[in-house]
């Protein structure tokens, strides 16, 4: 294929696929049944999934799982979790289950501000800016009252307009900083229609200023745009217990649990290294529930990372330790997310993935996504510090070799067995089913 | 539901989502359809995705869309995209034919080691572990021979095994860092398992070690993992073109642009709020390929955004200058993907995508995904420095509302035209589409 495509986006689904065939596929049939086996018999169904993005062509199947027991405070939960890697679910289930019997998880919204911001360039006195915002705030403010007017009804909207001065770190540069309530909804559409707004009452009532100089009314926005950085929107999720109680394997110690289990988040604390696998594996968890609840995970994990190098080395997000022969284990994260809005009415499966989390607040969203990652993290140290994460990792790889393979349940339960004394790679799999089969 | 439930994952599907319906959604016989309206028909298929992950009840659609004109490197692409976001396919689309019209995009695999390590306390002389070390490493490797051999066949294997000193942070913590070239897979799986193996090898040789004190041979493995923090497998992309060829807009200057453009990034270089939100945008068109090809978006998210705060401060991970009037954009990122291994021979729709991607090596994928955050980021800033973003999205916002509310064809067009002079909000589309109902 050595030509573009013009006017692609105008193609029909089926004109696109088959433009696709026949440049890329070798017109290959198989290839096209593919795409089309994705596709819901419901045809209006399939509009509606289609018309989310731009030239869809098929629809991506990540399985949907229910990882249940989640007693979160007080209350149990079953947790929806879209995700395509294996263990993840069973690992949640058994957190669940075993903090369950402990007493369960605690969790608890810190703050809920939204952050959005106008970029702008000012070449001139940095006091009579700060002037000339202070006066302009209730302009700024009466702009977007057609943006705000029902957010302000459901008890949203702006908080407070404040102008920073960048200009150390870059020449002319300053901000209007503005805190956001956004209540049940993420917010990223009402921030951003109200930063334009803003951004352009900035500039033409800077430009009508007779106290500025001419280079100053020439005050210049570059883009205006929510953050997804929210270090004031935060959850904190805990779990504690006796350390007695923790351990369940009759080789180990509660207390020996414990100490090891310390050392491991002691390590993610301070090797950056480390923090990176140890905080995606709490993302396992918080991404599952983020997309099933129809949440935009590029966002929030870009506001966790950046908040995990907050203090200037990347470390971990759980903490851990003993105190009074009680071992606690916990995590504060920024998490912005919606239950209105977005997809969450308009994705038939996002819908009832809120249905089976009986319809929370966006605050109540929060502390279980924020659960779910506590209990991952949990779930994979417990793992690592005893086990190791390749038992149960490396049966699961075995299925999906065999699964590749087509084995039968007959072989499959023969090779289950086999590999229960053997080591699991995929060349010992293949060769073991291939002498099965001879 | 205040009761824990034994054996759920004993259950089978129906029995499962029966659970379900009974203690969570009132037993309403249209949330149960909800979910089986997404099965797939053909039954096999579905069980090969109900098995890809536990207690697994649906199929969550995410849609795949077509982003074509990609030029990279000399040759059109066009990328699967898998992501539930409206306009990040219509942009990467529009950014790929821009560019492809100026030479289209360079992306250059600029290394390619994966990191492992073996964290562990040792409580003793530090040069005599140093020494002891060394030399059990032939030991180590012999003990993996039956996982590396396949590895070792096909180019890759263990590139270097050291021992890191962090008693300085950490009371007694040494690692082994372990080096791994795994080819055309992710890894993980290799990677954990040599861990696991040098991990029981560095115990017992310890304990056996005559020259250890009885605290020295008393060495204790804390966990054995591979390093989602990949410095080391990094990939460059880059777009560049004279400056009086940048601007489509008649009312902006290449000149303009670029400046514009380039104020734009370095914002994103010395300030996180931004920096977050401009990397989230990149990691819009680089989760979608990551999907799309059955990666692993967690890892390579944790990735990239503790490398974005590598320096002490989070910031940009793209960059942009003017040089001898060439206007250059271009960024480097960590990114470890694979296109053999885990999901990429398991999920038919990932073996389309590689397939529509012409089969790419592991080192293709990297550059092409590279490329699509690039473009991603380009389309955004963009936008955010001309028209705003909130055009496009609010457009797109038009059409969800109106799909939400059940409008007809006519009823759209008429909206459509309606809202190009008026300014969209939930309830300015709400009024106007009753007005017009009434």
């Amino acid at each position: 294929m050595t030509k573009p495509v013009n006017g692609f986006s105008k193609l029909n689904k089926e004109e696109k696929i088959n433009w696709l065939a026949k440049n890329y596929l070798n017109n290959n049939d198989a290839a096209i049944s593919v795409l089309k086996q994705y596709w819901n018999e419901d045809q209006e169904l399939q509009k509606l999934h289609d018309e989310f993005i731009e030239n869809t062509v098929s629809n991506f199947y990540l399985p949907l799982g229910l990882a249940p027991n989640f007693l979160i405070n007080g209350k149990y939960h079953v947790l929806p979790m879209a995700i395509e890697e294996s263990s993840v679910v069973a690992a949640a289930s058994k957190a669940a289950k075993f903090w369950g019997e402990r007493g369960g998880f605690k969790a608890t919204v810190l703050n809920t501000k939204k952050i959005g911001q106008v970029h702008f360039l000012f070449q001139g006195d940095p006091s009579k800016l700060d002037v000339f915002v202070t006066n302009i705030k209730p302009k700024l403010k009466e702009a977007v009252k057609p943006i705000t007017r029902n957010m302000e009804k459901r008890g949203g909207g702006i908080l407070d307009i404040s102008l920073i001065n960048k200009t150390d770190k870059l020449e002319n540069y300053y901000q209007l900083f503005v805190n956001f309530d956004t209540r049940d909804s993420m917010g990223a559409n009402f921030i951003n229609s109200c930063l334009e707004k803003f951004a352009e009452v900035l500039q033409e009532e800077a430009n009508k200023n007779e106290d500025f100089t001419k280079e100053e009314k020439d005050l210049k926005v570059i883009m205006s745009i929510l953050s997804n950085y929210v270090p004031e929107c935060t959850v904190k999720a805990e779990v504690s217990c006796p350390v007695d109680k923790l351990s369940e394997d009759p080789n180990m110690s509660g207390k020996e649990f414990a100490e090891k289990f310390i050392q491991a988040v002691r390590i993610a604390e301070i090797e950056p290294y480390r923090a990176v696998t140890h905080n995606k594996g709490v993302m396992n968890g918080i991404d599952a529930v983020v997309l099933a609840t129809g949440n935009d995970f590029r966002a929030v994990e870009a506001g966790v990372h950046a908040y995990a190098s907050r203090n200037g080395d990347y470390t971990s997000l759980t903490h851990a330790k003993i105190e009074d022969g009680i071992f606690k284990f916990w995590m504060e994260i920024p998490l912005a997310l919606g239950t209105v809005g977005g997809l969450t009415s308009l994705h038939p499966l996002v819908k009832l993935a809120l249905d089976i989390l009986q319809r929370p607040t966006a605050n109540e969203l929060m502390e279980i996504t924020a659960v779910a990652g506590l209990a991952q993290n949990f779930a994979a140290l417990r793992s690592l510090i005893t086990t190791g994460i390749q038992q149960g990792h490396m049966k699961m790889h075995l299925m999906n070799i065999l699964n590749q393979n087509k084995a039968t349940e007959i072989e499959k339960e023969e090779m289950v067995e086999y590999f229960t004394h053997h080591t699991i790679t995929h060349s010992s799999v293949i060769e073991q089913l291939e002498k099965m089969r001879s």
